[in-house]
């Protein structure tokens, strides 16, 4: 499945794991909450805090990115965003992210510096720096990732602590991701924004600590789908949540590619995943910060519903099934 | 390479992503530094220092370890240890484990239960918790560990710090995973510790932080050779080594194993990996902790000498090499 490398690309057999890694970390500029860069038994990564906010998550040829759709250097953007988006999901900055990067031996030693490159653009982005990792040799190209944030102050926004008559609201694009898929699925590499949006998400890191500050009693990032990450607060906080199509933003684009695939754009907003757009209750609509789009509200009861009834449709993705 | 399962043990794919992670968290006592465990979009670790150290190692089944070779536990115990054994090596004391775990859907639960009792037990003995994790779908079983120290008012303890003059001291097993490998090799099973010390290694944790806080200059831990790690500290600190035979421990044990494979016993002790015994400098002999044991001196000029001369064998191993 993946395209042909040029034939007098060097492989990571070729360059090695200690050129590897010179090519990966030179020449970087880190920021300053990196006290102690990559090349040493452990990095040293500032935490202010006095608490460190940390999350891994793990990337599969194949599962979760394709390299006949995306190229190196989305593959790296996305692998860091999905974890620099749980960072912001607790209200933290992210500071930090180290990277395990596991691949075969015929690997195109560029395809690890677009990755490499990808990380750091999207590492860049949220403000962390790249500050350790290992490379390794495997059949299956293996990407994972852990991220650190620090607080600032600010107690974590759990999943948890959602209340009966707390304001729903989400920041960040809902159902693009989705929508990417699907064309991508069908043979075609445009529109751009949504194909793009596919290859690699944009988390409004922000967003998350300014939720936090404003008093956010829950938040989390949509990986699975907004129904199904709101069912993970759901469950977590032991409420309700119902979402108000009225209040929920179809973006025209997406309705003119639905529109073109014969697709239902509102579907996507609800179920599609990997957006990684921030989910949050707060304690009022006053609370809301500007950039955060109202859709709901929590009530008793559990499960979350859509204008007051269940959604029928499957909500999520769980590994292995 | 790996046994059969037993027929009727449920795989992965049959007990399932969250079950898996139900399995991986239930039931398990945290330290106190983890403010917040598995469950959320991140983890929150106690960060007292102000400072965090993190690094993160990949394992692949069949490049790192065996299946037949080592029970799932040693396996996790290994991955754990490794991982921890770089934050001691900063004069750090472990704080958290984050798990990236990526298998094939056929694995049975029992295996990915085995790994994550080991993760959790050699955590345990180094003082740490297991904060978070991720477990996807892969058609090779790898897995990814980040581990998280706090260095509690001590300047973290590099390769660059080393001094002419300066006193070289180890403290942990060493040859013994090269032992076990060469009686693994072989196929045979026994004796025991050798074995043993090749399935997980044993890495003296707080010996680290007493090597800080005794002022090693320079420190890291043994996971390429005892040449080959000491190479690092000389070449970051642009200094030469020099190790003294007559002070080196070859363990009465490692002799007799060496002797009944035809192999050179002071050989593994020089150059064997996988042992992640500690190896420090310091600034004089008065400061080298009581559990230590001398080796040798820095000198000035560069690369590391055996009783002033070169060693001829290959130090170390590189991947996709």
């Amino acid at each position: 499945m993946r395209p042909d490398p040029p034939q007098d690309a060097d492989t990571v057999a070729e360059v090695g794991e200690f050129g590897l890694i010179r090519r990966v970390t030179a020449g970087r500029t880190q920021p300053p909450t990196t006290l102690l860069g990559p090349g040493d038994d452990a990095a040293v990564v500032a935490a202010p805090d006095g608490r460190v906010v940390a999350s891994t998550d793990v990337l599969v040829e194949n599962v979760h990115f394709r390299l006949d759709w995306s190229s190196p250097e989305h593959v790296g953007r996305k692998a860091a965003a999905v974890n620099l988006a749980d960072i912001a999901a607790m209200g933290a900055m992210p500071t930090a992210l180290l990277i395990g990067l596991a691949c075969p031996a015929d690997t195109p030693a560029s395809v690890v510096d677009g990755i490499t490159a990808g990380l750091w653009q999207e590492a860049a982005v949220a403000g962390a720096g790249v500050v350790g990792g290992d490379m390794v040799s495997s059949e299956t190209l293996v990407i994972s990732i852990t991220a650190l944030g620090d607080l600032n102050g600010l107690e974590p926004v759990v999943r948890s602590g959602a209340q009966v008559g707390d304001i729903v609201a989400v920041c960040g694009k809902l159902g693009w991701a989705a929508a990417g898929l699907a064309v991508l699925s069908r043979g075609f590499r445009s529109p751009v924004a949504v194909v793009g949006a596919q290859r690699s998400p944009e988390p409004p890191y922000p967003s998350g600590p300014e939720a936090a500050a404003a008093g956010a009693t829950a938040m989390i990032d949509t990986s699975d789908g907004l129904l199904a990450d709101l069912g993970h607060i759901a469950t977590a906080s032991g409420v309700g949540i119902d979402i108000r199509t009225e209040l929920l933003e179809v973006h025209p684009r997406l309705i003119d590619v639905a529109s073109a695939l014969g697709a239902d754009a509102r579907h996507w907003v609800l179920t599609g995943g990997e957006d990684h757009a921030l989910a949050a209750t707060f304690p009022d609509a006053a609370a809301v910060p500007e950039d955060w789009q109202v859709i709901g509200a929590v009530r008793p009861g559990d499960g979350v519903t859509v204008d007051g009834r269940g959604y029928e449709k499957p909500p999520g993705w769980e590994h292995w099934r």
